[in-house]
């Protein structure tokens, strides 16, 4: 499936006039990436019993919506490199970042609009809620970076509508142009919050204990960046007072050198036992997700792809 | 019609959590404005029949979605100014004005998705197609300011895109949901186009031939910001080599004191006649209108709000 949508990214031309406007798009969606929506999006389609032809430009529409998140994110974030390459803004400028990101929003519609079906409303409406989701994680995210109380239940919060609902919303997508019924289709969504949320929370672990080789990136990012994630809330929540407070300065200051700060705070966190209660709290999103991909009435062989993800995930080391 | 469409937007309620993205939404949509084009969605829908009732959710989608160009444009122009009041990237941030402009756009479709009609993809469609070309006409309005050469055929391609599709969307659109028949809709539609050609027209000759009593705001804004209109692209054609030389350095500076600039361009201006060429352009393009809308096949009296609108526009001094 993987090789099929690659070919499918391949053989689709972003270029158009006036070329300022599409150069950057096509770039943007020529970089490459995991693809895991439009997997995510045939495959449930597949499962259902779905013709892969009748959800290729749906496929092509979510990953577009997915890539214009990350251009304005990007632009927002001031980020130099995506997927080892200059951002749009670097590359360009801010104003071709904002007005190419505008209309890759666009154009993941007309993708959407460019496929026939006959719950075209449900469709579009899915989409369009898991875009003002995306939107309002997102924004709860820029909150958190100012924010000295974030609890873990408002992160998860956050990192559900950030990252998990997408992923949830190109399943759900895919099940209703294959015409699954309601009851299968809640449970594939719940299936793939859950799996949202544990992706997000292995990339918050592989940021502290990735292997640096296998990565190809450094890590300790996030502890630079004094970035909220699952592994500094819980152990904010968990420290006795004194290594509280010295989280908190850890965590207000940025060093010339920061190797220092990531090794005193990777030595805290496994004074107080993180990476296990990560690796816990990873493994219960897991299996929640394991339970709703249960409850769906299909035969385990059709269901086998999206059991399998979640043992290639599961072992993920980059 | 004004009354009312004013009244569903001071109904219309825009805030929800987190308020940092929904504030300047909020803020932008009850900042007020002329309303034309939920007005020109609303006129199209009675005018063949249809019922308010049934379009007041694309109403306010289609004045969402165009608010939402406001707000990145502002952006991308660096606007300090918006009906009088700061613009959003002004009043809170530059990614306060992305993120928050992303999810107006998103909550577009979000009322255009809560309106049933049985036309859906088709009106859905027009919209998308409207939205990517108000795009493009942007990016070629940002090329235009950074080169030399702009035909007035490439200006007259740019104001369409940027500004006259919008407005025959919102028709089309509103006589969509009315279920008008195709060729009245595409005459509707070059109605749309000529009214906005010349709407465009008309803002160019009052940037330097305003009454900046009846404008509320100082005259020669364009000459100032060395921007492309009707007016320079028209005098740089018919101008003599010496004045089109001495054209083409006064839009290349950017004096301390611009007053001096703008008396000579306005002197150049009313030697070459420009006034009286944009003024025949303008006619012409209401003519055009007024002809398509002739073309409809309706009685006249269900035509007038449109012939009225054509004789207001035509007489209006800001």
């Amino acid at each position: 499936m993987f090789d099929k949508i690659k070919e499918i990214f391949e053989s689709e031309c972003f270029v158009h006039e006036p070329h300022q406007l599409y150069d950057p798009i096509e770039y943007t969606l020529h970089l490459g990436g995991k693809r895991i929506r439009p997997y995510l999006l045939m495959t449930a389609n597949q499962m259902f019993g779905g013709d892969d032809a009748h959800v290729r430009n749906a496929a092509i529409g979510i990953e577009v919506f997915h890539n214009f998140t990350l251009l304005h994110d990007d632009l927002m974030d001031k980020s130099p490199l995506r997927r080892g390459k200059p951002t749009v803004y670097c590359k360009w400028d801010e104003n071709t970042a904002i007005l190419s990101g505008d209309t890759m929003f666009a154009l993941a519609w007309h993708y959407f609009l460019k496929q026939p079906t006959p719950r075209l409303q449900q469709i579009l409406s899915c989409f369009n809620q898991t875009a003002i989701e995306v939107c309002e994680g997102q924004q709860y995210d820029m909150n958190f970076e100012h924010s000295s109380h974030v609890t873990i239940d408002e992160y998860m919060m956050m990192i559900r509508l950030k990252t998990a609902v997408l992923l949830a919303g190109a399943l759900k997508i895919g099940a209703l142009y294959a015409g699954a019924p309601e009851a299968d289709i809640d449970h594939l969504y719940q299936f793939g919050i859950h799996l949202g949320l544990a992706f997000q929370l292995q990339d918050d672990l592989l940021d502290s204990y990735g292997d640096v080789a296998e990565l190809g990136k450094q890590t300790g990012q996030d502890i630079r960046d004094n970035k909220k994630t699952y592994l500094i809330l819980k152990a904010l929540q968990t420290a006795p007072d004194n290594l509280r407070s010295e989280l908190v300065d850890l965590f207000s200051a940025t060093p010339d050198n920061s190797d220092d700060k990531v090794a005193r705070v990777r030595q805290i966190y496994d004074q107080l036992n993180i990476r296990h209660n990560v690796e816990i709290a990873i493994d219960e999103e897991f299996s929640k997700a394991r339970l709703h991909l249960d409850s769906i009435h299909l035969d385990d062989d059709k269901k086998q792809p999206l059991l399998n993800l979640i043992t290639t995930l599961s072992g993920r080391k980059k």
